[in-house]
């Protein structure tokens, strides 16, 4: 019942007994090459994930799609990308549900677009905007790559702009080096009481983000950090954790929009 | 646009400055007490989530539906949940997308369950499982509470029976303290290649997880523990994270399922 | 050949199986009391550190001459404390040895004095400063209860103010709101090449701290923060860290006087 | 005042603006390399620390004395070493103070062994054993460029025998892969009450660790990792935390000798 992998798509081998992983697109004739040996995509396409299949000198594979987390993570980058740890945390504070329409500034490499496409599904919306033309055709490639281009708007946008979507959104994440400019027009966009949700890697964005976020009639503000620890287990090691982990990528905010106090919007809502 | 908050949906109220939050089921009638002063629930009802409503004795709240994190915080716990900094991970790992169907075994107190049903949505399906009767039913008020029963199955069974679900699952989610007894019956029923992921206490049920996962044909397993630390941002006191967070919840584990050497299965898959 | 506890000594009960400690000064003819029964203060002046003693209800204690890290938490708190996770970082970063001379601002109440004054020994000097005069008598208290007064001087001083030592010091550690006031005269009264450690709460702070150093001409300036996480070894619950730990004190300092560029002091040194 | 770097003295170069430092002994007519130009020994000695001098490429280097923790970092390595962060922990642990007599078993490379010999300083002693003579002769020759040779002894030793040490001791530190085997020749060479401690790697030592000094008549016994982060202060960059960090070096144990219960060794004591 599994449906094949099929040429075009994207796969993952991920290299038996050592963990490392190689992600490509799947061609007719084309042919996997690595310090490992060699395995034609022939053999591969109409197998199901989970196939074992080994190169040429005998090394084993597994091969699978690639799940959420790596898709993000082999986006081709042309910026510093959300990882994985941050995203989960970001997913469950967006509020995240299918079929929402949700807004995305500083689009980046196009990692935190294809999370927010997945699981607002196909009935959902992304509209994701980045001052940059060429960080943009990047980030679609990315997402097309994907698989996820059917519920993805891009266009090209600066920080401050008023966000050109028609009608309220359920949740706005910002990706920006100055968040503030964009925290009026995210206010503008958003549904009320709706989550808003961002990230930055200094003290003082940090501190400029919250105020502002303050002052344009946010609440809940929520500020973290996420620490994620790798963890060895082995017959003969034992179990402990990792030598070197990363130790930061960006403090990242929530928060929920309030309507102003004495506004009437509510009883006709 | 908004929708407004209706009698039977779960409310959160958001205390303006102190960020103490309160949830509670709005009824007709009834009253909303606190030491910051009461407030009937007729002045919630009908209004879009994001107003700000006063106590009697004048204190500020916001009112808001619950985000996910908070739906899954706020369950009456009979058990010890999975937080939403670990859920955020698990997320991914499980590949969760609209309209899959999941299973999980170790109901709990249902915060899980209530992600999987958010995030496969009503196009999807949840299967969860646990031995206790009890749990199960405090789970399911959970979940009615969160507005997802119409896309969750529950049912009593034992670590190590067989799951009762037809055909091929999207993913296993395991929450038991002998996540090794489910692990062939998470085999059998997960499609050739996607994830299984659990989550454990103790370095002893890490090591005897990751052993039995090994043994029964699933690879790609990586283990981590999820650091959450909360920072304050105050204009007068500075940028700097809380004295006291939460040190560890627990060991969480993913995996795929790989194919048995040689298994033709795929070919006609 | 064990020196036996005597009157007037500080003592720390540990009690068996539960862990909690009490401490106290030992005076004749007193009575510990707590919920868990009463020990006369008699059963324990005599004895040895590590004997056991019971309360009258029959509960199990050791008793011990308090470690450093317990004599540095259990001073008479007049202020914010630095903990032991901390100092045993700035012991290192202020390369201590027996003999040395060293400078503390920002006495507080005196638990790293208590370092200081242990790891430089009865032959080394402690000079140590607070503009509260409040402060610093509490202070001296505790020192004196840790039996180490004969090798600390103190004094009132106002952040700025010259430090009054005569000759050149070894180490100076600043514990100040505003340590940037406190770098020059700092560097004037360190020998040269010689470290200087301080610790700040704020992100805000330390920046301002950084730049005060690197302007005053210290240089290898580090920056750091330290987290320690207790970990429950039991034979049935396993091996897991605790739920609960410390998320944050302060971020921690060191940077080491160079010389001004071109300047000859060091030929005659 | 300030005493002249001296031929024969360890010294390390700090290279201002990049923070890389260089650790070498000072040799007369030696010249010290790098690819950021060369620098003749004979312009560092008889120059103070602190001193600011330049290569043959212009490129400004500081001219220090290693600190504890460079001279801990800097070890010729045999072995995994005990890192800085966890030194300081542990030095505060074993309470160590001038003139205390000690005993390390699992020397290694000798970089714990240093920052004993510094505490305890020229009056103390310290007793350190390995059961690898070639890692003695290694560490002896660390021990010696740190200057500190003459407060210590070292010996050849297998873990399980009895500590050839005469009358009790202050302190006992284990660095070993069965530190169980040394638990009870520990427990019978320290004066009651005093501390012992120890690092060892996985869950399963500390486990096996923690248990027998439980058994052995150990008490007060904490279990802690520490996590050290470094943090990124730059004018222009803001403050934040660095990227990578290590995440995790080996779990840290203390306890204290108990005497056992109706023993009246301590009456004479």
């Amino acid at each position: 019942m599994a449906r094949p992998l099929e040429y075009g798509e994207q796969v993952l081998l991920w290299e038996a007994g050592r963990g490392r992983t190689f992600s490509f697109v799947l061609r007719e004739g084309e042919v996997f090459h690595s310090h490992k040996g060699s395995i034609p995509h022939g053999e591969i396409a109409g197998q199901p994930e989970g196939t074992r299949v080994f190169s040429n000198t005998g090394v084993e594979f597994v091969v699978f799609r690639p799940r959420l987390p790596e898709r993000m993570m082999k986006v081709r980058r042309r910026t510093q990308i959300v990882y994985p740890k941050d995203a989960g945390w970001l997913a469950l504070a967006l509020d995240l549900a299918p079929g929402m329409r949700v807004v995305e500034m500083g689009t980046g490499s196009g990692a935190f677009t294809i999370l927010l496409a997945q699981l607002v599904g196909p009935g959902g919306r992304v509209y994701t905007f980045d001052r940059r033309e060429d960080f943009l055709e990047n980030a679609l490639e990315n997402i097309s790559r994907a698989g996820l281009s059917d519920r993805v708007e891009a266009g090209v946008l600066e920080a401050g702009e008023p966000f050109p979507v028609e009608g309220e959104v359920d949740a706005v994440f910002l990706d920006l080096p100055e968040p503030w400019l964009a925290v009026s027009p995210a206010y503008a966009v958003l549904a009320p009481g709706r989550p808003l949700a961002g990230i930055v890697p200094t003290a003082e964005q940090l501190k400029g983000f919250v105020a502002s976020l303050e002052r344009e009639g946010f609440v809940a503000v929520e500020c973290v950090e996420i620490l994620e620890r790798r963890v060895l287990v082995r017959e003969r090691e034992g179990v402990r954790p990792f030598e070197r982990m990363v130790g930061f990528t960006g403090y990242i905010v929530s928060a929920r929009k309030a309507l102003p106090a004495g506004k009437e919007e509510g009883c006709g809502g």
